[in-house]
């Protein structure tokens, strides 16, 4: 039976598991270690691993799904550390939102170690994984990516080879980066509509029967901010990591690109504003007090 | 039968016109005669009006369509302007892509000739225009757009009445803004990851599955810039005029909209590159120019 | 002996009033009649009126003073208002930091009355006011600003003649445009040093001797950021206002503006966040609790 | 006699060795020989190194001046480079634009051989080399930058102690910051009175004597923008690169900056539009395009 294991049961990475569980054999590690050890005592064939190193050990597949590609680079090293766990042959499925020259050094790291790497972000959110039908966006060689596939199968309906390694990041990246530009603008647009008399739900009708219309407009306006409900389902101080790696991402492939980066501070300064906990479409309720006004 | 006029036949009204010839007594007037004369010459039921004030003359309904409310506004007065041949309970219908300022102007001024006024623009493009399918953004009073409305359905399937005179202005101000953002951001995200090797048709599939979507990334980008087609079916100086619509009014209601006055600079500086001829999808080039690379 | 009328004794507007007190035969006007009643009262040759009517009859010059153009156009009509008691051959000379359509405006009123019009925005701040050595931006015909010149010389050390009718206005809001970017440019840049830990007094002391270097930079920041001071000399909310006159402006000559557009945002929403009565330094403040520290 | 070493005879470089070359014993190094060579021939007690590692050879100093912190670290390593012929004990000062970030590197590796570091970045261009008037800004050590001062003396006149190794750069690069902003919304508004008729001489005149002047309206749009002098004296290209430094030093220090980033991006663009040779004041002539005028 296939050995995998699974480093990081976040609000993402604990259904991504869970899929896992039901079809590998498991070892799980979490840095908080009760999550870990409560996941192995309700999943049967899944047990706790102590460290990244005792995860690793005797494995064909890890899968990492951390905060950042910070975090997966602390567990690296160190006698605690993935490499001091892996063998020669197995492949590290990095399904963080990283950014691709972290993703290319550790790649780097891993080869010297007889280990293979893909970058495989997902999109799809809580309820994608629970379901088992995130995207997922897949940056590496093209053998390492179908000898993944039986892996990403489990939590994923749509695999895509983006590219090299970091490819998978930087599609992450800008989608996410598109993801907040959308909200900014409409919110920025919508603000202007309301404070002029207009009601945002006519106004929503109308844009979603027209050209500028989005997922953002589709979606989360409609359920989110319209009914102030603002659920907590994606950090706002992750999206605005995400963006920042855009951000950085064009400037190091010299495209001039004034709206990214405008919005890569514009959220900057609503995480200061709304905080750690704020959930990424809360961003709205920053334009609204620079409006004096509630789209509602 | 119902007298309706129609002035303006240019992309979009020439085929709002066919479909109001085919329920109703037409009167069309163009600046540019020749047009009205083909479209008489080849419209049963159609006839051709000299000058605004001959084809407002002895007419229930005047729908206008022009480029901005400068010329409507420019076609109201002196003694052959609208003004002079408006009967009393005469409605104007304007379908101009205008501004909610000049709207309330003149509607104001129609008021005091016992003449009324509603703000229809539309969106849909020239294939919705033809298929008679439009959506029709109202502003003006409940009455005034349910008279509209027999006069509207012939060309319009989605007719929403978004509330007083210039409502419908700035909802479709606020529609265009929102995509011009968003063909610029995407721009932007796209140039990136072409840079660094990612294929554009890639990255547009797991968009287009994912949280960034939208009618840009789904439609115009796959259709228009990936095969570098570029059809010219919407001027890109339209669009900045719409912006600068969407803009303004963001200011004139006191709404710190960094996104939206950015983006307007933007395409301004798109449109004295790429001329008036170009269209609005081609705004991109200037990002690729800006890049050194081509979106494909 | 000339005659004036001077409405408008605020910050700026009473000091300048005192130098014309001085030399001329001067009435006051101001909307909270006390000011006005203690100004006449404690300086010789000057008297109160009660309207603005009142001020301007029988007078030569009359000077102008208020927040805004708005202000301006208020007082002209009406039976209490400017125009019932100006005489022809009168000049208004219209300090305000006004915009120029407005002034334009203006002035094509009062020609209908026979009366001229300058716009005659001044700098210098309450201390060049005090000293009577202003610098005024004279906009209008040249025979005009000749004219006004012995008055102008009561509080100006400095008079120019921008061009017609507007020119002062626009150039006053180009420049404090500027110095509104210079503001948060210094902050965002001094916030960042400060972070790092690079003490900014020792930044500021090597950019004022190097290119980066401004008015900014060597007065505002030293004096009145390092120290905390903040002195309330010119109020957040009139920047906020020149800004987007600037702003509006430079779109109305179409001139494709990023940086004035987005930093009139910017103040808008520092104008929301820090309240009316923030002097325009206090901008700095909103930098600051974006980036988490203080310019210290 | 102290013996000194200088690498990177370029246009600011060539002059500051000249001053060296009158007080010390001086062996240059320039990637293009024949500079060094020539530099040689004609300063007399100065002689021509053939690489970087002969340059070093037992100087006390070693002072570098290369176009980017990349250069620095580019000649650093192999047999031919600076760690194969310095000495322990001896000092190099980067008198390069770098980023703190390549210098902490750089220090850190010098560290390791004994040698101490000091980056030491430049203003006052061309001339001020020449008169040896310049302003050092200096990061590293008490203890270094006070060894240092001697030679720094020889062509600087205000020498400036910024703090720890990278501090000196990151001031260089918000000076250079600002006064790219500078440039840039000078260009927005004086185009905008041009266009609007108001002569861009008398405007500046007016500035010059306000809150809104700087560096840029005293010297730079007078001399070289309204004379349509532009002469080259500083690259475009090494301005968005300090520029790009400072935006990304910025985000570092995580400071919402808005006005840096976009400035940045718009200096990439006009990097890309005017080419490698440009000087940095030609960034108005974007501007100017954008606006359809030019300000003279």
């Amino acid at each position: 039976m296939t050995r995998v294991a699974f480093l990081g049961l976040g609000a993402i990475g604990a259904p991504m598991a869970r899929q896992l569980a039901r079809r590998f054999d498991l070892a799980v590690w979490n840095r908080t270690a009760s999550r870990a050890v409560a996941f192995a005592s309700t999943h049967h064939g899944a047990s706790q691993a102590r460290t990244p190193a005792d995860a690793a050990a005797g494995r064909d597949f890890v899968v990492t799904c951390l905060p950042t590609s910070n975090e997966v680079e602390q567990i690296l090293e160190g006698p605690t550390g993935l490499l001091a766990g892996l063998q020669r042959g197995a492949l590290v499925i990095d399904c963080t939102s990283g950014d691709p020259d972290s993703s290319r050094r550790i790649a780097q790291r891993l080869v010297e170690a007889g280990v293979g790497f893909i970058d495989a972000p997902v999109s799809g959110g809580v309820s994608g994984a629970e379901q088992g039908i995130l995207t997922v966006m897949c940056g590496g060689s093209a053998a390492n990516v179908e000898k993944a596939r039986p892996v990403l199968e489990a939590f994923g309906r749509k695999i895509v080879h983006c590219g090299d390694v970091g490819a998978g990041d930087a599609i992450k990246a800008v989608n996410n980066a598109m993801l907040a530009v959308h909200i900014w603008a409409a919110a920025e647009g919508l603000a202007s509509l309301k404070k002029s008399g207009v009601d945002p739900k006519i106004a929503l009708d109308v844009i979603n029967s027209s050209s500028g219309r989005s997922n953002t407009s589709e979606n989360l306006f409609p359920e989110r901010v319209l009914t102030r409900a603002f659920p907590r389902t994606f950090k706002l101080a992750l999206l605005d990591k995400d963006l920042r790696i855009a951000a950085d991402f064009a400037r190091a492939q010299k495209v001039s690109s004034p709206l990214l980066q405008l919005t890569s501070e514009l959220f900057r300064a609503a995480r200061l504003a709304l905080g750690e906990e704020a959930d990424h479409v809360e961003a709205a309720k920053l334009v609204e007090q620079w409006a004096g006004t509630e789209i509602r």
